[in-house]
């Protein structure tokens, strides 16, 4: 098996940020955030990193600085070593990120979900796109809400809980980035099988209750991204296992679902609404 | 010594091309190109890579196909396993990528020049820039100056010559990538020495004769960017070697001027001057 993770990602003002409500230290935290999952969802550690920083020629040099004291914050908390970088000029402020990463056991992959295995999420659900709503409203937060935006502008990526599940012998993996619904789906072509999942068991954020900007709490966790939570799949038998490690870990495992061997639904509705929906969401946004 | 090179570079619309007159095959071919020129002046061979996309949401499929045909291109050209990807939204067009690579021997840094180590270019300079200058004009090219678009739509990174560089022991190397003078800057401040080049030995493209764009051919090979030409410094004994394998490998190595350990000049001039007419080119553009 390979040695070697390696993944690039890249998140662009106004479609992955705005600076009206986030900063250069929050953008460059988030830039590296969303790569650490990805490597995090392989069950891998992230090593090193190299940086390309695209800013309008107008940019105030403070705002570069911020962006590099978000982007070291992260390495360091992470544990990333930043070995190069480059800046360029552009219309709009973006930022690419590859990372390399070590595999703690074999990767894990998207496409080893079997029939009859669990599917499990760490973690609460919608409270990323639940903090982006309280953000885009303008208003001063509640204490509640403000606990949502922390989780839009400062994701943690869940290193430590796929790093168990790899250890684990989970069968598959992804980082809840673009919503439950369209992870899962990525997850069931990759494998070639369906799902029953059961809504009522979905670990929603409990501060989506206390948020006025969201109607449909449910909802919001299944389709609204950037938890970067772990969406996992594994046989039945290593689930209590891995559930007491990443509970010794500071987070949660929850049980939602099963892997079925055709069909996909989401509390009885099909996958693929739900998916259209969520897209819906993310271009009307 | 490290057994990797590990780099990413991004190439931005209307900062390092233009719909107008590059295809998205040119633009899939020089992002990746310029990332492969990277790993060559480190003495290195380009191994996986990872790509990221960014385009605005109107943007045709035939586009992006036709990107990822320029991409595939240069893939098999220098050997790159494209190992993954992804494609975003932004309001611009652009393209990351991150390169992995092996060092023929140790890998090549730009800290390395000594003084009284000869200083020497791979090819000949300037015409990626008089290509760029007869593409902005419009007008359609004879056929010296076709030779000059070719220069700058399709740069040839030189990952032989670097090879060969960095196994005959060279002291310095880099790519040409913002013009001679910004990069030589660049290698003499990395190494804290001074240099002494003799304009009259620089490699001029000889197209630039004959295109009515330029005014001032050595101006151009001084100051103008993106040939992806190497810039190397070795110890005089080991020129004839260097220069017969670079030569077998169908290219040419000239001896422009010599490290010295203090003040730095090109003709006679100041290299800081160079470089801020260099820079004012790049902004004016």
């Amino acid at each position: 098996g390979p040695r070697l993770l390696f993944t690039v990602d890249t998140i662009v003002e106004r479609v992955d940020f705005d600076h009206s409500y986030a900063t250069g230290a929050d953008v460059g935290y988030k830039a590296l955030a969303v790569n650490v999952s990805d490597i995090a969802a392989m069950g891998g550690r992230p090593t090193k990193g190299v940086v390309t920083l695209t800013i309008p020629p107008d940019t105030d040099v403070e705002y570069v600085d911020d962006v590099m004291t978000g982007l070291m914050d992260g390495a360091t908390r992470w544990g990333v070593d930043l070995v190069g970088g480059d800046l360029g000029g552009g219309g709009e402020v973006s930022i690419s990120i590859a990372l390399l990463g070590t595999p703690v056991a074999q990767p894990v992959l998207r496409s080893g979900a079997r029939p009859g295995d669990a599917i499990c999420v760490t973690g609460a659900l919608g409270g990323a796109a639940g903090g982006l709503a309280v953000l885009r409203s303008g208003r001063e937060p509640s204490d509640a809400e403000r606990a949502l935006i922390e989780r839009q502008l400062r994701p943690q990526p869940r290193v430590e809980e796929g790093s168990i599940a790899g250890n684990t012998g989970c069968s598959a993996m992804i980082d809840i980035s673009d919503g439950l619904a369209v992870d899962l789906w990525r997850v069931l072509v990759s494998s070639e099988v369906g799902c029953d999942i059961d809504d009522s068991l979905l670990p929603v954020d409990p501060a989506l209750k206390e948020c006025s900007e969201v109607h449909d709490p449910l909802e919001i966790a299944i389709t609204g991204g950037e938890d970067f939570e772990l969406l996992i799949t594994m046989d039945d038998g290593r689930m209590d296992e891995t559930r007491r490690r990443i509970e010794a870990a500071g987070n949660t495992l929850t049980r939602i679902g099963v892997v079925t061997d055709h069909g996909a639904t989401i509390g009885g509705r099909d996958v693929d609404e739900w998916r259209s929906e969520a897209w819906e969401h993310l271009s009307g946004s």
